[in-house]
């Protein structure tokens, strides 16, 4: 770790925080004509080695400033909503896309030089000429009837396309469909989703403890041997969901999995809405729907992580965690949307702010279907 | 009151409930295609006079049916729909209106007949032809600079259409905007705003009680002498958002005059985001948003209406609560769809029911800014 000069800038560390995420996908830098709008709070860090890692000194510094708390009702909700962009990224891209369309239904939107990589194989796709509803389109070979012929001849196609193509393979399946409660027509690689245009459902749960009548939640540090955002802040529970699990038992794998809490606390976890958004990203084209859960948990309990994705666990106010999605880019993009919807639905952002409803708005930016 | 025979259906009693409303803007009775489809319990009516009044008794005998508890889940969740539904109707009809447009902003939508009532009034409004951004539209005499000049002169066309064009004048203004951060161009009577297409927003405050781990809502029942809604279901504390008053402000205003709720206490009601509705019926086009709120009562206090508008108090399990919205039309239409967001925010509607995310997007069906 190399040493920094005391009194660092916040903007400084935003910008070393940005380098050990520049990699993943999602991750945008602030653009330098928006930070002169902020008033981030002085910031020193001390750092011993070539890695910038984020700690939780960094974390509670910035959420404890009381330089962040004054509030400009004309201003004070830009930082959410920059947060929220983040995870909307180029929808003047669209054109870019094709549909892809089974049996006349759009499951998908894939690049169109994404496309070029499947015209070879022409017993799995077929690419329908304009006149039919959807225009230039995608769509399976017509022999391909089954979910089990489909599911089987795209995964031939993955793998053959590998990792060069679509990074990240984790042999999951998800499921395709128009919508959450529609018949599924094929399962397909998680990884291949955003290539596809598929959209994926997942279920993130807020878990907090009620402190003297404050609400603290609990914030969970990812690996920094994670693949996808290593080191940032994260949810204390989170996760895909995979074909053939329903959102209230994949909550309560997950909490067993990610921070150890037990089935008969997790059962209580309480569906309480959904957020959704959609990202372009070169050929990447992400749909998410996120099914939200909150989870009250007891005091004495102290999440552990037992599948090693999450380095440690701390409990921070509400509103410092507020302080923090707002002000930083320490949290990885899409559980600031899901914080965000806690903030809306616990009371912590009020419509006296301009932009209430827009950013109230912007958290089913997706298409939430 | 007349006597019914005992052992009554629910539907029945839904055709009586149905006649003390029909007069109502909102109103519409279920179209028969559907009654069908619901498992309505039996329910037995005794009432002694030509008038049907809904009493707590019929209530709470629906509120603790067996039958209705049985959970399906791919129909679950239709009758929240059709209360949703109850407050969205029209959506066909909006090319039967012309854009009502400020400084070149859309502020609100009037009816092509209703538009014929304006034409007299040359020095107030003008009505622009095609060509424009807007095509055919209304607007107001470019002499009309000011806020005040624009009020006054509307306010005077809004006179002379008087009680015949515009029933139930209130003599209370509405701001007219495009949108609720936006600059206030003039004020309107309260009634004309649907005439005009304006947007409306308002309060709605869900009061609740925790009772041995268990939520219980206040519900009021309407005076039987109010011009909209009489006897009707409502939430412990509602009301429009005139101009010059603050969301919270006004919370705390009508939580007083409505519940009898000390500052005290309304101070802590938390904003927990908002729902909105379009809804055409003839002339009138309602685009509402309402700022949802909830508060946490303690378990002595008990409200007390101080304007005559609520003839009396209830305290009910939120389950109760959620029966009746879902099978019956006993709650004013726009509580409906506030309740249904309190239950999907507090987790009593989960998504293993066919519907969820259709369900939770139909909440914000209207312009929600």
């Amino acid at each position: 770790m190399f040493v920094l000069p005391k009194s660092h800038t916040l903007t400084k560390m935003m910008q070393m925080s940005c380098k050990f995420a520049t990699s993943l996908p999602f991750y945008k830098p602030f653009s330098s004509s928006l930070s002169p709008s902020h008033n981030f709070p002085s910031f020193s860090v001390s750092a011993t080695s070539g890695t910038c890692k984020l700690t939780w000194d960094h974390v509670l510094h910035i959420s404890e400033s009381k330089h962040v708390t004054q509030q400009d009702p004309c201003s004070y909700l830009h930082g959410y909503f920059q947060k929220v962009q983040l995870c909307n990224r180029g929808s003047d891209k669209q054109s870019e896309f094709l549909p892809f369309v089974i049996e006349g239904n759009v499951v998908g939107f894939i690049h169109n030089r994404f496309v070029e990589h499947l015209r070879g194989f022409s017993d799995v796709f077929v690419f329908p000429k304009d006149g039919g509803p959807f225009g230039d389109c995608v769509s399976l070979h017509p022999l391909l009837k089954t979910a089990d012929e489909r599911t089987s001849a795209v995964g031939y196609v993955i793998e053959h396309l590998g990792e060069e193509h679509i990074p990240g393979i984790r042999n999951e399946l998800y499921p395709v469909k128009s919508s959450f409660d529609k018949p599924i027509f094929f399962s397909l690689e998680r990884a291949a989703a955003p290539y596809f245009g598929i959209k994926a459902y997942g279920i993130h749960m807020s878990g907090y403890v009620e402190l003297d009548g404050e609400k603290h939640l609990w914030i969970a540090k990812r690996s920094h041997s994670k693949s996808t955002y290593p080191g940032m802040l994260d949810h204390l529970v989170a996760g895909g969901l995979p074909h053939g699990i329903d959102c209230q038992e994949n909550v309560v794998k997950e909490c067993e999995e990610e921070a150890g809490i037990p089935r008969s606390i997790s059962i209580k976890a309480k569906p309480v809405g959904a957020v959704s958004y959609m990202d372009i990203d070169g050929y990447r084209y992400k749909r998410d729907v996120l099914f939200c859960y909150d989870l009250i948990l007891p005091e004495s309990f102290v999440p552990k992580n037992e599948d090693g994705e999450v380095e440690s666990f701390k409990l921070i106010p509400v509103k410092q965690v507020a302080e923090v999605i707002r002000t930083t880019q320490f949290f990885k993009p899409n559980c600031a949307i899901v914080i965000i919807d806690f903030l809306f639905r616990h009371g912590y952002i009020s419509p006296e702010n301009h932009g209430y409803l827009n950013l109230l708005r912007s958290l089913r930016e997706g298409d939430c279907s």
